[in-house]
């Protein structure tokens, strides 16, 4: 039984640095590197490529909207094409820094409202995949499983990578609670190891509208970007070694 | 006898057009794209590769200073790790591009302002020989003879294309003539074409300050976005053929 | 019996030239400047700051969503927080520059999906119309009639100009015809000055899903922008005039 | 006796924050606030603006060059009118949220490569000059003493305040030490402190290169945005007060 543990990162810029790269690298397996758009300037990309290096991480590439004042969490009305030529572009530029380390491109995902657009706007969904396909149709794809945006990325042909959130809570429909909703995000570390531990052993967890609701992952994703995040990581992945499970990268 | 016309193109942003690439592009054996910097949005990008295929023209990385408002065109004090970052990313964005269709990078030529500064700044130079090492040891790159960026790029190991331009004026030392100086740039068309057929046919061309200059040249490098510009290309290209020059790319 | 002609201008940005300023200009009464976020960059908006005062054309800001790449024409999903703060930070700049001309800020007309959402979005309309208030109570908001942005507008105590847009097809309802549509584009001039004539005359003009609609006007928006931009500009104002309609700035 | 103490601040950038504004705002009694170019997102401004207010602390606008990626402390060619227009942009947008908040714009500090490039370059003080001087003759500008920067600001007429930095080591020939000598930054907050009672008491301080130095200071600038930042504005005002000096805005 193994898990892979995958974390937002790189998104500092310039002299702005955000979130705790240092100390949640050596925590998990892959990382999805910010591209430039919603943060990641390219001297703190390469910065972010290299820590990733020096601890055997997975890197994938992090394309967001571009709206660097929003980091990318503000949805916004991108034609199919505009979404395929800015993820296609960020791909690119994040490809040269792990070309230039002698690394591979590991995977790709979508970043804050691009991502959460994708799960239920198909031509947004369809859109990233084809960019995907374009650039690398190895290259496989990290999803929110039931989604059109898992349809549309098997529908392109790519591999797919299903994906749970052990802070966040899910409705018995599957979907994530709304963040608007009371409880929908977890910050107590315990309580988000315990959520992990049931997601990868049980292939289920507790629903915030009652009863349970069954949950498939391959790769867990924990945020490292507030205070408490590396307390959360370490937690989480402290659960899963004490359980047995093997964590390394998909 | 044989010689590649080369134009800066593929600099429209968004809803902002620049430049005549669509007149442009039938003229030349080599565009140098904006990658995002100065000009360029992903769109725009996909748009000018597709050109550029269309026409079977080969294409370049034309990256620049992260200075979209000024055009690339003003010198900025970076860092020699900040510009190897710059140029790293700007490459494998339009990369991206030229991959999704098939094509491969051509060569890389540094725009306006970094292209003036790597022409006299070593280290600016070295680090964007560096860059295009990383990236891909076999792509050449375009220099300005005669100077320290010259120097870098062989250093480096890269293949080197030699740069001529027929529409500025040159300095009896080789060098370009500033802008500042009366006569530093050449608008008639049929004075550009004739200059053009000196740099290839006799390898030297009138100097500003008296007498003569060598040129050597392996490639002419022609502004197609002033308003007289398609028709200086088309003089350029006419005298050439008409001469019986060869005109295909590097 | 008198009319406001205004157009969208200055959005120019750096070496990117955007729309016919120059000719349209002499056009019309009032212009709406663009403050740097979807066009306009701050020696351009000087630029035109400077072109307006030559002119004697009434300045009012247009402020946009933070999108240049886009030219603010998709809509992003701020909260009203950040649609107050973006607002009143444009028109902030754009005023630097009246107060250095010795103008006053005339009016403030949001632009392109600003400008839309505001029109069925009860709190970005609220958000702009707040941020106008906290500016300058006394500075009148353009409008669409019939929307809940005009009805914000009112409820903040702000002076409300009512606008229509000649090139533009209406439905019955009173609404813009989305673009999507056929015909909802006027692009031959003469029609769009007869329509502008009907709209000042009559107060009504046909709607595109059949009959006629009323359409209140007290300045009447033409686009520059496009080849015949400055065409059409003159065919409207020949028709006003001819009619006897006074073309003068609310 | 009095001195007043300036912080740079309102540096964060949307999700992005920069520095110690809650920590920094008690101690000082001025704060030059970012307006959008090398940091201060307009929703982050407005937040300083309140700041401000609510500790009665006097805010002026902290122009910069456009490059947020790189903290506006990378300097840049640009030409005085481009300098005139970016500067007045800033002030303007700054002072849209002051004017909000019934609060007057107190003074204008130009920020890090461009106070530094204004220092030794006449032209580009002059530009800063004639901008503030275009939007408000009566605003005061903060300046090194000393350098041409001083002169220009003197001579459009504007009321000069003269700027010491007891973290920055000097020269004997007044000007501060290039920081890439050795010991031209004090961290010591104690030795920081001393600096500043000398500064203000005898009106000199030791030269890094020998003897002394004369420093003439009606502001002292500290900076809060580096880890032991806070720490060091606390040492300096307590020194201040303990010495009995008053400490209020010039």
């Amino acid at each position: 039984m193994f898990i892979d543990l995958n974390a937002d990162a790189g998104e500092s810029y310039g002299a702005f640095t955000y979130g705790h790269d240092q100390e949640i690298f050596p925590l998990v397996t892959s990382v999805n590197l910010a591209c430039g758009f919603h943060g990641g300037s390219p001297s703190r990309m390469r910065e972010a490529v290299a820590l990733a290096k020096a601890h055997g991480v997975a890197v994938g590439a992090h394309p967001g909207f571009p709206d660097l004042v929003g980091f990318g969490r503000r949805e916004m009305a991108l034609s199919p094409e505009e979404v395929y030529a800015d993820v296609l572009y960020q791909i690119g530029a994040l490809h040269a820094f792990l070309r230039a380390e002698g690394l591979r491109l590991h995977h790709v995902k979508p970043h804050g409202a691009l991502y959460l657009k994708a799960c239920r706007d198909r031509e947004t969904a369809r859109a990233i995949a084809e960019a995907v396909k374009a650039f690398d149709p190895e290259v496989p794809l990290v999803v929110l499983p039931g989604t059109v945006y898992e349809e549309e990325a098997r529908k392109a042909g790519l591999r797919v990578v299903l994906e749970a959130f052990p802070e966040r809570a899910y409705l018995q429909n599957g979907q994530l609670a709304p963040r608007s909703l009371p409880g929908s995000w977890i910050t107590d570390p315990e309580e988000a190891a315990r959520r992990a531990l049931r997601m990868v052993l049980e292939g289920k967890v507790e629903a915030l509208d009652g009863g349970e609701v069954a949950v498939r992952a391959e790769t867990l994703c924990i945020h490292g970007d507030n205070p408490r995040g590396p307390e959360l990581v370490r937690a989480v992945r402290r659960a899963l070694e004490e359980a047995g499970v093997e964590i390394r990268a998909f």
